[in-house]
């Protein structure tokens, strides 16, 4: 049977170029286009000599493909892709143009004026554990963003099952691909080496994307401060975060950490990508692979609810999760091509 | 006029060495004695060649002396210090040994009895910021562990004036080296490289040490929640902590980040190592002296209370701050041998 | 058909965990039996969560199989091994007990008596570039050192074709998990971090694999110096070696380049695993798989051959090649299991 | 007496603000100019917090001073220093600019046609350890590279002695920080971390340098083989260098290693930054100092001449021996505030 098409617009950066890694060793699907912003004309293995065997020289437009991946910045990937949805294309957006419901939103955190506020609604938000039967039936599928995936799954089941306070802390430690292949002073690599910082302060753009979905899930309005670290590490991100337990729904003392557990094996039961561990979860053991780690627990001096996830920011956190959206919109097996363990040490 | 002699008391940890490293510069004190647990009888350059001109021989049994640090680990160093302190001679201990009041805590979260309890009343904490005249008429100060000192100095002032509630997270991410010099597979190369975890999720021993202070400082028994985190860096300590604002007591919008900014400026303005600045600190430009770098704003969507603060661990965070606890012991200039600039990058 | 049952002899280290790694995703072999020195009776996933997926036991013995890996370390190696070969099994042994053809060679470089000199002449060295055939009718294989494999590789073309002096030097870097899973003060984080060194410049035990194989390979007794490099990250070896060309066998000028170049694409045309770079190569361009990049190249001012390869130590270095090895024993397409992209950046 | 006044141009790049960072500590001179080539009119503390205490503001020119750092990249650093030097100031100039003798091989090496060659007899060049009154007389020194200063040092006593054949390996590995604080692929940290690679095999702008020297130093002409390497740390270098013994100078066997040594250690016993150590040096122990850790040695095997030398490249590799060279001209101590350990771990 001939393997599924798919492009890739954008592939220079760093989810594009995982996307092209992943997808390479996916067994059916064939990469037949992909684009670079500046590179058109190259030969995919020039710039990444890793690719060689791709065989593909990068282009300036995107060919017909049976669906397409957009690796493209906000604002240029909705460009990119509205035409292609118009054509009845399948597309994973992993920008964040079609995360959030609210088209105002793109004015306020983005700056710009979204160019197809229709869209907005049909859009489905590519978190599979969230939204399995909505992905496999949609047309335009938003990744999530990096620092979402690993915290709405971290919170999902404690705001789901309403456990704790909606009034939530969340400290995210990210590796510094994260901040993707453009150059800049903050991860020039003497400066983002040997130091740790806290940035956006004054608020992150994916923090609407992890309000939105956390308001989903419960019934009350979300008062959640999301606090992002730079880490001197390449690939991964660890979310701590901390909340009030709602009184009386779990139990006092260590029997209330055991019936937390539970409520988390219980939610991701069927989950292939998700494991609640034993013991605090370590970026490494996620390296290169699709998982998410999930440690639920209770800090019983004070009674509060602590859970800790993580995630290999391309993978889970972009282009591994864009491909388990593409499984299940191609109604492949969902966990196809991304099998791999993580690399360890 | 004769330098004070100084000991110190196991230099072959990772504060032993950087106590002669600090000390060795210091122009009021000469480095008369170092003891190590295991390499009496070595030269100090032979374990470690960047202390050669130091010129000593580690021994045994620390010798006479006028003032002796300890960097032995708890339990050790409270044996070693008591005869001293008893025989009249100064103490600094860098141990936990002597930090909390409560002589019951050292069960608790050590696991021993202690020695001396009578000792306890009278050992003073050694965060000058927050007890300079005490140290100064001080016998034996314990310096606080390196967690606490950022915690409590980027909470200090907000708890002092009242302005945010006692329900407090604080979420620490630390270089390995505050792991010590001893080996584990946690501090194994490979193992630390390219991973970040939470630990000690069930209780820090630096938890009651920050509970203690926050509660001598504040009016109202505080429920603090403190998560260390493990970072692929060899030094330097990021401590983000969150707390709700009293109603009432900080104007809304960004007239109150102003007026917190100010509260911090007033608190630490004549604070020779604090340094309140206007963007969220890099414990890259604290890398080797003896800063503390705080950065108290807040989060306007929730009104939530933000501090990031950022140290050496080994200088703030351990022999730096040692040093000026034996500088105001002595009546020397609180800054003496400890005016070096971080290096950068 | 049933799949091949394999057994791992040592699971623990870190070739121990990768060979598991790589085995769990090679759709030929069942991985049946694992080992370990200390773990016995743990779940692999206790230990090595990112292998939870194995679902199997460490053992204290290995089970029935049809073919073994040892990662055991040289001399407990050998007597877990010769009982297996003399029953028939066939086995791959990542330590050094069956690389070296002359058994007095054991006494002198690893200070103990070889067991079993007898089947040091069957043992084939297991570097499929140079003994395809004889590993695949081999019964115990023993896989070349991670330092061996990059240098002889790297060096193969020049020394066979006779252009260079059987004078050479040889310069490699290595990452830190070279040094295995064992802790040492050496891969300590806080020591190994921001930290080069040379060590093992009295002769390191690598030097005789690489001499036999070298002086296998040309007719001359070579001289080889030979100063491995601990660099601060966790995998990848570059190997740069040094040599006079011989007069009269390469042209002068870019044309002796192109020349060179040719010879070595020449040499390893019908190679999977090896690729001839037209820029110096990366160790991150094979981190995480089993390629060996090389780059020949002359220095025109000095008529120097120069040549840098890369590879990624537990892979092309350890484990990877042991699986190339095992799939040349089981008439298996040699890249089975083996064809995952680097994992980059 | 008043303080000597000095001037740094171009103090945003990291030798200017390493420079900044040392001499705002030494006591005898005063920075009373700073300037940059694009932050004029910023503090240096907005740009740099760890030099917020300078009280500086960067300046789009040079004011007055009695002795001029440049840190200007190559040729704009002559621009802005024959203005002074026809003036009568002293200068110290951190670029190659006036280094090499040879004004041709700024056309060959560098690209431009050197503005000044009649001051390139008059400039001495700043390796103190080979020009020490030299030094002390000159109106204008070129500060040696980097990757010189640690190769030069290491094989200065051998290449003078006429014990090595004047055919020789360099191959060295250097932090990121070398490559400087302007953006790059090479330097963004996830291209930089974990990873490893050979560069400019073609020929690097620091070789004219260290043959220039070498040759000074012994009778014949050189062949010299260069290759630097980028490691994944911020600072230091290590260097490695080999060469052929010369038959008959040194005796065979433990007791040439040993006369080596002597050779060394009586060839450098003056000298307060150079230090031949017993065992093979780590770039870690000279972290932030001023210091050249040197170890000769001999591979007995082969006979061959080997020798490691560790810098850190920012401070005896750059700023460090600017001011050491300053203190020279000035008539200061040499070590004047240069005296401080490096930092470890």
């Amino acid at each position: 049977m001939a393997k599924t098409r798919v492009g890739i617009i954008n592939v220079t950066g760093y989810a594009g170029v995982e996307l092209a890694r992943l997808l390479h060793q996916h067994p059916e699907v064939e990469i037949t286009s992909v684009t670079g912003r500046s590179a058109a004309g190259q030969g995919v293995g020039v710039a990444f000599p890793h690719l060689a065997s791709l065989g593909l020289t990068i282009e300036a437009k995107v060919g017909e493909a049976d669906l397409v991946f957009s690796a493209m910045p906000h604002k240029e990937s909705a460009k990119e892709i509205i035409p292609l949805v118009n054509n009845g294309v399948k597309v994973v957006d992993i920008s964040a143009d079609f995360r959030l419901k609210n088209a105002e939103e793109y004015s306020r955190w983005y700056g710009f004026t979204h160019p197809a506020p229709q869209l907005l609604p049909e859009a489905v938000y590519g978190l599979p554990e969230l939204y399995r039967s909505q992905v496999a039936a949609a047309q335009l599928v938003a990744n999530p963003g990096c620092y979402p995936t690993g915290a709405i799954l971290a919170l999902a089941p404690a705001v789901k099952e309403g456990i704790i306070e909606p009034d939530i802390v969340i400290d995210s430690k990210s590796g510094v691909s994260g901040a993707g292949r453009s150059l800049s002073l903050q991860t020039h690599f003497s400066e983002a080496n040997e130091d740790v910082t806290a940035y956006a302060l004054g608020g992150h753009r994916h923090l609407p994307e992890i309000v939105q979905e956390l308001e989903l899930l419960g019934s009350a309005t979300t008062s959640i401060t999301f606090v992002p670290h730079l880490i001197p590490m390449t690939r991964g991100i660890l979310t701590t975060a901390y909340a009030s337990l709602v009184a009386g729904k779990i139990a006092a003392g260590e029997k209330g950490k055991e019936e937390l557990r539970q409520l988390y094996l219980e939610f991701y039961k069927s989950e292939p990508f998700v494991r609640v561990t034993e013991t605090p979860p370590h970026t490494k053991h996620t390296w290169g692979n699709n998982n998410c780690l999930i440690y639920p627990t209770i800090d019983l001096r004070t009674g509060r609810f602590i859970v800790a996830s993580a995630i290999d920011n391309l993978v889970k956190g972009a282009a591994g999760q864009a491909i388990q959206n593409m499984n299940l919109m191609l109604g492949l097996p969902e966990t196809t091509g991304l099998e791999a363990l993580a690399i360890y040490p």
